[in-house]
């Protein structure tokens, strides 16, 4: 369930001027950006859009950029943005951290966006940067990372098995019946578990189960393993991998635990975000603007039940000023 | 140019009526199948499909399957087929191959066809077989068969490699663009000449250039590749791979042949399907029943041109009775 409350009457013409208003003169007035987007949805807010460029010829989104600043500008931006072009530009920013590039954010979204959502991303993807994603992608995990890691550490190959289970997952395109096959689900389970325990890390077998199987037969395979095992693959992969292994092996269980509960997921990156001293701005932004119109009631409830703490408490808690606003009310704060 | 003559002005339920009384009684009045839909638009045929269903509440095609046989059949059942859905029919009869895979098909729906028909292919595949291409691909070249492999002949690199590199093409959603980056062109034809010049091939750098690339952007690398070493890819890579790599290096060079002239590669496609003795029906039909609402005019220019025989003449030749009758109308013959 989304958190955010959204009127159903509402007029793009007259947000649109009310955002003007705000933006005009000296001072910018934030309260307002935020009761008017922080209450709208992704189809209002494509229509403010495109009422704000008609009558003032001018893209409101540039507008409220160079309007606002720091964290809560970066907020609104990834909000107002139509869900697949945000994704794409959360992607690419991810892509582009040379140094420690921000893969997690990749896999978040090659793993938790429906097939037909996922393929949304790559077209505006495409529209956008001019390249396509896993071209990216690859290029930015084989190419230069790859030849850096060479002379580092001599860790190639597992950086390029990385990079082929980064392809393979963002070129997904599932089927989404839901049917499943116990057989195979059990065979497969036996394939990961050989896999895992050989330590040769079999990874052309294992990325192709992951990043081909539709989600309900990746997580039948998952559940037979646990079955047959005793303790979940993730639990599993945890103490593996060895010293070279555990990019790929990172990599693998975030990869898994997206595809098999997201919100739990969630709740983990929103838990580790605001975990002891400083907040990781970025993840927190990121999972509330992303999940609010989707299932951030849910995560919500697992937050409080993992913590003890509601999840508005401890956002208001780690964040001040116009951000913490802006991300309340996403949350579903009644102003 | 397409080779297929079809009118503007049809009636799909007259058609369907004309069909129904060419399929009715003892004998079946194949020239009128011919006469009919040797002389439509897939548009149309969907039509005639529809109309056939609405008035005679049953599956056209399943009628022509049971009344007509052999060649004549499988091509009219390739032809009556949305572009799309017959791809993923090929796509899927060319997997199952368990002996001799023909993954040339996969390559070649997977180079040659637009990203966005690849896509369509991929929802039609899904629809039909209740599995994703790219799974059924992974599967079939890396399960068994790689278990296979390995007892037979110790070749299961180039056997895993081989997947990786059909399942990257068959995922592939190129951007279309015409933009080149020309200095990326030449340092990626450098990429590609140390790959082969190496032997190790460096095959996941080949398979990452040869399949996230905007088409635009690989025929421009392989014309530096040529510019700089004085020959073409496609000629210094059949001098190459070895005993072991032969697999993979052929496939690769289907895949480049597929890329940088799809024409090109159909002509030689059909030329081999009528060398010397023998015909390969399979290979015909693909070509001709693929091709002949695209591109088959040029194709036959080019058969021409290499083979001073008409393309026609070499068809009828090779091939005869209905399934020869068939093939010429689609290749534009006049009643």
């Amino acid at each position: 369930m989304a958190t955010i409350v959204a009127p159903h009457d509402f007029s793009a013409v007259e947000d649109a001027e009310s955002l003007n208003k705000a933006c005009k003169g000296w001072g910018t007035n934030e309260k307002a950006i935020i009761s008017i987007l922080g209450h709208r949805t992704a189809a209002q807010r494509q229509q403010i859009r495109l009422a704000y460029q008609e009558l003032y010829q001018e893209d409101l989104v540039k507008r409220l950029e160079s309007e606002l600043s720091g964290d809560f500008e970066k907020a609104v931006y990834r909000w107002i943005l139509d869900p697949a072009d945000r994704d794409a530009v959360l992607a690419n920013a991810a892509i582009r951290k040379l140094v420690n590039p921000d893969y997690h954010v990749v896999l978040e979204i090659a793993c938790i966006r429906s097939p037909e959502e996922l393929l949304a991303v790559r077209r505006a993807y495409q529209a956008r940067y001019k390249h396509s994603l896993e071209e990216d992608v690859a290029a930015h995990t084989t190419g230069d990372i790859r030849q850096a890691f060479r002379i580092i550490c001599m860790v190639t190959m597992f950086v390029v098995v990385l990079s082929q289970l980064l392809v393979a997952l963002v070129t997904a395109f599932r089927y989404t019946g839901d049917e499943i096959n116990a057989r195979l689900a059990k065979s497969e389970a036996g394939i990961l578990h050989d896999a895992i325990k050989d330590k040769a890390f079999n990874h052309e077998e294992v990325i192709r189960i992951v990043s081909t199987r539709s989600k309900a037969q990746v997580m039948a395979t998952f559940n037979c393993y646990r079955d047959d095992q005793g303790t979940s693959i993730t639990k599993k992969l945890l103490g593996e991998g060895g010293d070279h292994g555990t990019e790929f092996t990172k990599a693998l269980r975030t990869a898994i635990r997206c595809l098999n509960d997201s919100k739990k997921y969630f709740e983990k990156v929103l838990r580790n975000a605001m975990k002891g001293m400083g907040t990781d701005e970025d993840a927190l932004t990121r999972v509330i603007v992303t999940r609010a119109e989707k299932d951030l009631k849910d995560i919500k409830e697992y937050y409080y039940k993992r913590n003890s703490v509601p999840l508005e408490q401890a956002v208001a808690k780690d964040t001040s000023g116009d951000y913490k606003d802006f991300l309340l009310t996403l949350l579903g704060k009644e102003d």
